[in-house]
């Protein structure tokens, strides 16, 4: 008899049916066995009555947890009093006639009737099969599967053509650290895999591909971390030849608008079209480049104010002094504020200065002895506080201050309960510095280098590369930066000059990028684009903390796989027909 | 004002537009330039007049091929005598009021308006961003996306889940060599990319799910050869739980005649369901596993027509005579059929005798004096030859008699024109034996190691391993084998002894497939699916007989990016960094 599914069973009432699934639970009452039968679509309860069906009652007894059954029997109405609300199908039971075990199961090493968050999660991934049985991970790879389509299908209604990018490719600098595959054929050459299809995007455009996209892996060899997924990562990619900024923009907005409510229907966009902000307010603001916009708690920069106003040799001396205001914090305790300061300190701050507004002025850290009141007016009327709050104020170096009251806001806005997940807020961060100083104090690419540098050319004329600002766009989102795009540049000459400015000799530019340099010299349309970060975006609209969880089969927080046992030692010949060999260890640290 | 494509203009007639794209050609009239303006949906004639818009006339006489305009016009339909009916927008043209350059061009080293192929590959490949411009690439690009996204809407109507498996996994055996990827983090250790996912949609079935997809990449170390993509391909890979043989078979057969119609509506399909022989009959009748039954054309036995009962020793000691008719062939010249012969000898022939069917008896070959007349009369009933007809027969070994007259049956069709590319096919080939003698003389696995034994563990009692049959099946069209699939093995000791029946210790096979071992002690569902290669589909569906066409940008047939320069040299400490060095030239032979 064909295969009924436990949801499917809802709409059989009366008819007789086959199940086929695994035994989530059962319940032995002595003349009545009750199965909780497992398969994708949900859990069905089987009734085996010993008085009507003593061989399947008797099979029923022998059955364990995670047997695989096939259970024939008739789809009965429960009576009003039995009906199970939790289940999708508690209305119904199945009475079985007969059981047949197609596959039994040793005990499972963790149950699956949790969300697992509870287990050791190398526990939960070496036992991965087992642990996608779970509600919680069958509906990630539901929610997963249905929303790419869905994006897949507004992609194709808006012009878009997806087209699959190589795997085995060149180096591209996105940043990070390149996996490599060394080349059988072409010993002592090597693949690379995609850190991102940036480069093939760009040509495509050359190629007058007029809308592209792609579902596109993206592989770079990064040490873990809690919010990224070792080894590879999807993004949703796409480029536009001929756009405007506009029409960048609002291929995002609409995408999302349209989308989301696929998996995500109780969440709620706070502003649409997508506000914009430049990346100097963002930090001014909100002290942080992905700005939460969910909530307000804005920073306020009061150095003017209190410059050479108080006898607090601090504010006098501090390249920026500002503020955040908590609000109707007040009445904190000491404790309540020493441990906000702890959380300030452990980002970097040197000090957070608590000031409560009272109504006969300020009151709270030591310091306001050195304040003058009428200093103390001006500062509660700067930052718009009212008797009752709390006024916090760091000072500084302009990037310490802001990372440490962006930080405070964010956890101001936790402990103030202002973040409300059903509340989607994306703002666009616009007008990024072209070059930063990296972490090696050496001049670098702010963020992509293939960004076309605001006034092009000409740009690189300026003194002081930092003030080099840049096409290129973020889409935060509750706090993530969830998207990254740039009008490109598509002139190979600004090309150079681009990579020319952190130190690159033309021939190292035209070595590692001659493909592109060369296209550009063929007709290259204006072009651009942007990619989403996949992961990020399904953990927001799921509401899942855990990166993994969205992979059907992650590496762990070590970048290792657990269940397959990758990576693992290959035969030597695998090497030797690659032409490498592995250094040996007491050799690492000599030249090859 | 807002981009109208070229296609976009034909419903714009007297409406102003601006068109931007490139200069496919230009035609200077003196007084009157016409530009053929290349966009995404195709080519606009715009028309320049000296008399009424002089500066961008100017512009215009300035213009290259493949130079990037944006055109302000008005869309005017064309008198009736100049309507170009081999152009989409042959009705209407553009007339210009300005032009203006967005980018130049150099002088492209190929033209644009052919299909490509009278050029040099790797010159096409090195510039591949512009052969895309060429509207045949152009097309399969589209193509190519549209029926991948039909049919993973197919699969989501029909219940399947696309689930992204992992890209750095472990060695999985499909029968060619892994790329593999030094591990950073784990020196000495490597991950390889998959060669297929089917471990992990076997442990997804484990898993729970139910109808599992995905277009899925397959990265094989393999030799490039003319219809194999070097690296990467894709599969349409999917994986079913509890399923029946006809489910599997259909989920194919709807699955391609919903679909095929988005690229190829000009085909039809033989004949639905798809038809069903097995893997010997295949043999017997075409003399190929992947037979085209577009044509009959069948081959005879004929071993026991002739055995003893003619003068000609090999038709006595041969292990098997067979033959085929060429029907209405019997008059063909002595050089036609020496051709044929020649042919047949490069696939592994010895001899092609050829025998003309007249009123009076066989003709041709002169073994014919070897054959007395009653077996000649036998023999042309046997093959249903009629008068006229060309029989053709070879006699040797099984194997090598099949091959030969396979091929010969296939160059048959050829002359005949039997071969009509607007047939689809499709046949299904099932029983495929287990194991088979692999090049070196060993026993291996004929297809997939994770099939089903037919009559499972038991099957291995069978004295002569040779003589088990799979749950393994293909699908051939027009000749190639589009997909193989099967009824997989879901029982941990008949994985064992599959492999150990090749000479696997079960030590080995614990240690390479723990994973699926382990799994498939957890109740693991009966299970089983296939996977169609999309390359081999798409060619056949859109009539393209070169696989890199079917890529935007493939490797060549020498497994190299000439465009991008991949593979390449890498930085001695990115080696470093990844724990290996590549072996010295002279060292090479010795041990690692």
């Amino acid at each position: 008899m064909q295969r009924t599914k436990a949801l499917e069973a809802l709409k059989k009432i009366g008819e007789k049916v086959t199940l086929k699934g695994w035994v989530a639970n059962i319940r032995n009452h002595g003349q009545i066995i009750f199965i909780e039968l497992r398969d994708w679509t949900g859990i069905a309860q089987v009734v085996v009555d010993k008085s009507i069906v003593p061989v399947a009652f008797e099979t029923a007894t022998r059955l364990g947890n995670e047997w695989v059954v096939e259970i024939h029997g008739t789809v009965k109405e429960r009576e009003t009093s039995f009906i199970n609300q939790k289940l999708a199908t508690g209305k119904i039971e199945i009475a079985a006639n007969d059981i047949i075990v197609l596959n039994k199961s040793k005990t499972i090493p963790f149950p699956l009737d949790t969300d697992g968050r509870e287990l050791d999660e190398n526990l939960r991934l070496k036992y991965r099969y087992l642990d996608l049985r779970r509600s919680r991970l069958a509906t990630i790879l539901k929610q997963k599967d249905a929303y790419l389509l869905s994006v897949r299908n507004w992609m194709n209604k808006a012009g878009f053509t997806e087209v699959m990018t190589p795997l085995l490719t060149v180096s591209s600098p996105e940043g990070a650290r390149d996996f490599i595959v060394p080349s059988r054929i072409h010993k002592g050459k090597f693949f690379v895999l995609p850190q991102a299809p940036q480069q093939f995007k760009q040509l495509l455009m050359v190629g007058g591909v007029d809308r592209y996209f792609q579902i596109a892996p993206c592989l770079r060899d990064e040490d873990p971390r809690a919010d990224r997924h070792a080894g590879a990562f999807y993004q949703i990619d796409i480029e536009i030849s001929f756009p405007t900024v506009d029409e960048i923009f609002s291929v995002c907005e609409n995408l999302i608008k349209d989308t989301y409510q696929v998996i995500a229907p109780q969440k709620k966009i706070k502003q649409f079209p997508f506000p914009r902000i430049t990346y100097t307010e963002a930090l001014d603001k909100y002290g942080s480049d992905k700005p939460d916009t969910r909530f307000e708690l804005l920073l306020s920069d009061i150095t003017e104010v209190v410059k050479n106003k108080t006898e607090f040799s601090i504010f006098n001396t501090a390249s920026v002094v500002k503020a955040i205001v908590a609000p109707k914090c007040g009445s904190w305790s000491r404790s309540e504020f020493e441990k906000l300061e702890k959380f300030a300190k452990e980002k970097g701050a040197k000090g957070l200065i608590n000031l409560a507004v009272t109504d006969h002025g300020l009151e709270g850290s030591n310091i306001i002895k050195y304040i003058p009141d009428d200093t103390q007016q001006h500062l509660i009327k700067a930052v718009h506080a009212k008797v009752g709050d709390l006024i916090l104020v760091a000072a500084g170096k302009i990037t310490e201050v802001n990372k440490v009251l962006g930080a405070v806001r964010l956890k101001l806005a936790e402990l103030l309960r202002l973040t409300d997940n059903n509340i989607l807020a994306f703002t666009w961060v616009t007008d990024f510095p072209f070059y930063e100083i990296n972490d090696d104090g050496k001049l670098d690419f702010g963020h992509n280098p293939f960004s076309m540098p605001q006034g092009g050319i000409k740009a690189f004329d300026i003194a002081d590369p930092l003030e080099i600002k840049s096409h290129q766009y973020d889409l935060a989102c509750n706090g993530y930066e969830l998207l990254s795009g740039s009008i490109r540049n598509h002139e190979p000459e600004t090309l150079v000059k681009a990579f020319e400015t952190i130190g690159y000799t033309r021939e190292e530019v035209l070595k590692r990028f001659g493909g592109m340099y060369t296209a550009f010299q063929y007709g290259a349309p204006p072009h651009g684009g942007w990619a989403i970060g996949v992961d990020r975006l399904l953990m927001i609209l799921i509401d899942e903390p855990n990166i993994r969880d969205v992979y059907a089969f992650p590496l762990n927080s070590n970048g290792v796989d657990v269940m397959m046992n990758a990576p693992s030692d290959l035969y030597p010949q695998q090497l030797k027909d690659c032409g490498i060999m592995v250094i040996p260890e007491d050799d690492k640290d000599s030249s090859p």
